[in-house]
């Protein structure tokens, strides 16, 4: 297939902690991965943004970065955010949320998937069946009241839940247009509404617009549960589940629950997805208590480059950037599964670069 | 110890569904357990609430069963609600939310505690020293919405979360004193406050809130985590959570979470403390594709039953009440460990009926 579309800029954020220190690792990487595919190299500009970047600065979020995310056809995130690192008022160095509502990447896609070699955290063997995908609304919601919240006189304070139909419209097609792909291994194609429609008007609300979008859709299944419920079941039956969506602060909690379920973020990619661009990050965060000795795991922050290039195959409709992806996702999993490397948050003593090193070592092997 | 109050009158409100027969299974059980501690017995007055009521009568909650909850020593609750009997609003019924606020139950005091005979959910063995308690604000947080949130025009909903600092000192307060009593095998007395301070002001006044409590109580540890972040930690390493107190919605999510780590809500009680009312429950619905077989188990609203009598029993100075609450969780330890019944959800066979003679019989054993 000859190449549709220039040259590829991504633009690059690595942030804190151990953010910089996965991110080149991802770099690596993915040039492997796409030079073994056939693709035409991918150019990556990297910015300085962050809570580190703040401390000398006095920008989280610089305009020339925000620009370069602008003008990229992706972006390659790490991990941003440090303690004692704060704004004025207190508040946390959190460049993702402004990214996603510059950008309006309304669709927070987090999938997650056991597969061998990672840690059997439900004693249930059905458990080693997991594999479904949240997607988290990321422009609305409870997070609507981010920075808008009032505390008056010390004595009360309040934040707005905001739902509107486009935003529950665009995210729940978003989330039918997943379950039409019927990735996941023998589930038929459900798309369940998580919400607590029982207590609250704009849930109900979030539930009518959900079953006006999942009438366009007759060859698929909807379903509906209680956030509460599906918290319950998450940790009781999780391989019954496909494809999830739910509002913002819903999606958070339960995207960490999830996580959880593989055994935490080590291997939870993310993707942050709207109509013009897409932000693609591990799950975890900078981990302040391992940063700088290069111990981190690259796993999530390796899936999380996959999930992009899967993006931009679909996007510029070049199949050798979904190989490309398919041989990074196969490396690790062959990597973690033959355990020719076993990072050390799950037992064993790769570091990040042995990690690295077996994954490209294994891209050959899984061809 | 001689009596030092009239008969204890007790509301039952059993309720919908399996609450209308793990009900009169508790009353039995309680009665033979106060009988064998040596206290006088105490006035059960059954009132009619609920959704089946709803149907039949137009009222959920009428005010006759809203008087006798009022003027009780304590509140034993079943569960409620029904499919397809909803208010004309199509909203559910729920009359718990409304005792909640008409009391001022401001704690959802919800205990986890792992013990033998109960499925072994986590595959990590330190998984059977999960014993925390979640204290869940009741009165506020983002439940204040219920009633109060507007759709606009078909187009965007709003519904506003409320803490206050009275409710947070109240809550945070509550969590403080369990904390010192120091009840959890070998946990230092810890409060953690639950909530997203990094993002929402009104969150960030809670952990402010919190923080000022916790400095009258410099005996306990105290610390802090994101909401997302606990929900991690719940499912990695709930064996090192002692006392949590979060917002309302959250803890609704949290604790159905901390239920499944113990096998579901059949074993998970339940208690709402406010300054004058207590109302127990168990954490569990209706179950309306089990109700009316008689196969429903009866363990949480067994445990429920023994929070009532423990509360009761600090309030009016009974050790007798202690002890009885005591017996009632030592027998349906005893049958759950010796299995001498296993209920059906564990897949044993123990219908409500054989459940509650096995736990009765155990009494004599634990004496
Ligand atoms: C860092 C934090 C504000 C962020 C969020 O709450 O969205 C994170 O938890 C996430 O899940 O991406
Ligand atoms: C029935 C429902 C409204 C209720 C709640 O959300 O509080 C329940 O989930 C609970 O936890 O008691």
């Amino acid at each position: 297939m000859s190449s549709l579309y220039n040259t590829l800029k991504i633009a690059v954020l690595p942030g804190d902690g151990i953010g910089r220190e996965v991110m080149p690792a991802c770099l690596e990487l993915i040039d492997a991965a796409v030079s073994q595919a056939g693709a035409p190299p991918l150019v990556f500009e990297t910015h300085q943004a962050g809570a580190q970047h703040y401390a000398e600065t006095g920008e989280a979020l610089p305009a020339a970065a925000l620009e370069g995310c602008r003008t990229s056809d992706a972006i390659l995130f790490g991990a941003m955010g440090w303690p004692d690192i704060r704004f004025p008022d207190g508040t946390e160095i959190i460049p993702q949320l402004d990214l996603r509502m510059e950008f309006g990447l309304f669709a927070g896609v987090r999938p997650i998937r056991w597969f061998p070699g990672l840690p059997k955290v439900l004693s249930d063997p059905r458990a080693e069946g997991i594999d479904f995908v949240l997607v988290r609304e990321q422009t609305e919601g409870l997070f609507y009241a981010r920075g808008r919240g009032e505390v008056l006189n010390d004595q009360e304070a309040y934040d707005t839940m905001q739902i509107t139909r486009a935003g529950t419209e665009r995210v729940t097609e978003f989330a039918f247009q997943l379950a039409a792909q019927r990735k996941r291994r023998g589930k038929a194609g459900t798309v369940t509404c998580v919400d607590k429609a029982n207590v609250f008007s704009s849930m109900a609300f979030f539930r009518k617009v959900f079953d006006e979008i999942a009438a366009k859709h007759p060859e698929l299944q909807k379903d509906y549960a209680y956030v509460d419920a599906l918290a319950l079941n998450m940790v009781k039956k999780p391989w019954t589940l496909d494809v999830l969506v739910t509002e913002n602060m819903f999606g958070d909690i339960l995207s960490d629950l999830a996580a959880g379920l593989i055994g935490g973020m080590g291997m939870a990619p993310s993707a942050d997805i709207g109509d013009t661009h897409g932000l693609f990050q591990p799950a975890h965060g900078t981990a302040p208590d391992i940063a700088g000795k290069g111990v981190a795991n690259p796993g999530a922050m390796f899936l999380s480059g996959a999930m992009m290039l899967d993006w931009l195959a679909v996007k510029h409709g070049d199949q050798r950037l979904a190989d490309a992806a398919g041989l990074i996702e196969a490396a690790v999993e062959h990597t973690l599964s033959t355990k020719i490397a076993v990072p050390m948050e799950y037992g064993g003593s790769a570091n990040c670069a042995e990690m690295t090193r077996s994954v490209i070592g294994a891209l050959g092997a899984v061809r």
